[in-house]
């Protein structure tokens, strides 16, 4: 590599100076005088303008041959050009194709998804997904950031388990050296002990459900941070997910400015993201919908619809707490004013993005506890481990997940979780 | 809660006031006039004092009965202590048993692993582990701020993938909706095609292998870091590796001092590993090998022994390049000047910890790399994807793998990466 290579982000340092970049064509157009290449090199994208007059023949040969996608080495002068969105343009010298592209698959014109899904590895090219998939690893390090910075301890829970977390029908399960094990579908289990030794600890990692839908809302394989603390109590819990929450959006307003512009982010949608959110129990919630025409009853589940006609009545995230308890997991703590009631919270974000935190306060009386996995049909051998959190040295203690890839979808504004993972694997879709 | 309760970490900032800590009883003493309570929260470590004279017999009572692991209530004056490890101590007026532990498995005598690793959950809470498990935690972060501080985007890679990175007898398979499917070995074929929208790319996720062998340098489940950057050749491959390494060792010195101390961890071993790095080829290291009576014939793998004989030689890690093509994978690019030798890196950590990094500057010729998959009786319709990244706008690219419980074990100083992740997975163990 010749020396003075510069990435096109930092062509800004290097003004009225001779550079080198590599990267990838975008786009050309070219007259019989003057050739412009779109250049990408993933940092940034750049034009090169090319005056036949100025270049040798083989320079001016190359920008007639090169082709969409065909990887370039461009020599130029970098130049202040205020109509750039880069605001910088390259005086080109020299063009040499390094490797030129016949019939790259994806065009300027509009493709299908499912073409474009199979072609996922060439697809993320594109400055759509470009955009999101920037966005996805931004609000990653923010949420480690998050909790790095209020002294968490990242204690990383293992994916393969021998027992499931709420239920075997929806696990991916493998042999282990000859005994059955199961994709992990949430640390929480794993988080609980840690905190006895930590206080405070998240996990974040994949997780799995062989769900056998087919929804704009559901990936087989996706990302979940959770967070678990000892000695936080239910209203802590709510206060923690409305901070994290509030956190996330503001990083991304902060730092994505340049994505969520190009993917026409209405950004006044994520600026009203501020606390205190609104916050109704499920009562509250049912009497909301009957409201609305949506006559629920007590115990019923909210779907895509309910949650919907909720969150659209706010312009900023939604906390409902309070479920029922029969509707909910068995670890989670009874309202101690209603046995009934579940001291659970699921946010559901605005824009009909759906739930985006699901938590509780987790039951810490080893026999509440113990009667409620014999109630469930749960393995109780299984669970020995886990009850042994409330024999020895018990507390009360809170958690919830968030799914990385709904939250993404949201701070986006795109309609399908597919595009906010760099390989989604959903039902019957695990190529590339 | 009540509002004066604070974190024992945070004591320094409540000195001679009254607070109240939540939290486990590490140890206790008692004397017919005074009490000893050490108190851990998760945060850190702390002694309270009580004085017969100055309680109420609920109090009083409570020191006397309380068991090691016993959740408590604590309130009491914060007092400056030089003698302290924390600096402070508890003048306590009242403590509270929340809920009394019996029988807590884990008692300070000697426990034999196996016992130990059945009781991992609670063996977590022990001060070694503790230490451990923070600088792991420390680790993680500190990977991935190296990359976010340098413009990497993160691409999560699948876990579930229908291919084989290097072949199918050490996968764990399960069925994906009734096509076979296989855990994830790396994610380097997905960081690849990435690469070209990105161009610096990394991944930093668990990875697996159903390793048939009980070792204490092998884990089923572990987390690998993958750096894959566009453009990059191999000369600045490896010092892509010696920069990263260098960042996270002095990472660790600067943030993890008290983990480290716990340890009795040697840290001049660890200030020691300053670059540049002792940089050595395979045929350099085979005559160094022989020099001290080990004869490897070229093409001879390096086992545990050998990589730990060109260690001793070396206070900081040690880079061994230029490897026989044979011996290596199908993706690494040939050395233009000996086409028998792979531009493939290993770094061999000091002290007897093993390779710590492997990666190679990738083939980018598309029909070299079809060559390749074809003599390694690869599937290359699975691969067509992966060859698609030479098809349209190949490019020169280099990145590594680094197993992150490795890199923990050598700065925790650890025999056995057993205990350098919070569960392990190793052959028949997967519980809890």
């Amino acid at each position: 590599m010749s020396d003075n290579t510069v990435l096109i982000r930092n062509l800004s340092d290097h003004e009225s100076s001779e550079v080198r970049l590599l990267g990838w064509i975008e786009k050309r157009r070219s007259s019989g005088k003057i050739g412009f290449l779109e250049v990408r090199d993933g940092s940034g994208t750049v034009q090169a303008v090319i005056s036949r007059a100025k270049v040798d023949e083989a320079t001016w040969q190359a920008v007639q041959d090169v082709t969409q996608e065909s990887t370039v080495a461009v020599v130029g002068t970098v130049a202040a050009d205020a109509r750039a969105p880069s605001g910088f343009e390259l005086h080109a010298t020299s063009v040499t194709i390094l490797s030129l592209t016949e019939d790259y698959p994806i065009t300027p014109k509009d493709h299908g998804t499912a073409f474009l899904m199979e072609h996922r590895h060439l697809w993320l090219r594109s400055s759509r997904q470009r955009a999101i998939l920037r966005v996805r690893s931004e609000v990653s390090h923010a949420i480690r950031d998050f909790y790095s910075e209020r002294d968490f301890v990242l204690i990383d829970s293992p994916i393969l388990t021998p027992a499931a977390c709420e239920g075997t029908s929806t696990l991916f399960a493998t042999d282990y050296f000859g005994e059955p094990a199961f994709l992990s579908q949430s640390g929480q289990l794993y988080l609980e002990p840690a905190a006895a030794a930590f206080g405070k600890v998240y996990c974040f990692g994949p997780t799995f459900r062989a769900e056998k839908s087919k929804t704009r809302r559901h990936l087989t394989e996706f990302w979940m941070v959770e967070p678990e603390v000892a000695f936080l109590e239910f209203p802590g819990l709510c206060d923690l997910a409305e901070e994290f929450i509030t956190y996330l959006v503001a990083r991304v307003l902060d730092r994505c400015a340049e994505p969520l512009k190009r993917l026409e982010r209405d950004q006044s949608k994520l600026e009203s993201v501020q606390g205190p959110f609104p916050r109704m129990r499920y009562r509250e919630a049912i009497t909301t919908l009957a409201d609305h025409g949506k006559i629920l009853e007590f115990g019923d589940d909210f779907g895509a619809e309910e949650e919907t006609i909720l969150a659209n009545l706010h312009d900023r995230p939604l906390m409902i707490t309070h479920y029922p308890a029969k509707a909910k997991a068995f670890y989670m703590q009874p309202d101690a004013e209603d046995e009934d009631l579940a001291l659970a919270l699921d946010v559901i974000a605005p824009e009909g993005y759906g739930e985006i935190v699901g938590g509780s306060q987790r039951v810490h009386d080893h026999e509440l506890l113990l009667r409620r996995i014999k109630q469930h049909d749960l393995p109780e051998k299984a669970f020995q481990w886990y009850l042994d959190v409330r024999k020895y040295g018990s507390f009360p203690h809170s958690g919830f997940g968030m799914g990385l890839e709904r939250f993404v979808a949201w701070m986006t504004g795109i309609p399908h979780l597919r595009e906010s993972i760099p390989y989604p694997r959903m039902l019957h879709k695990i190529y590339p």
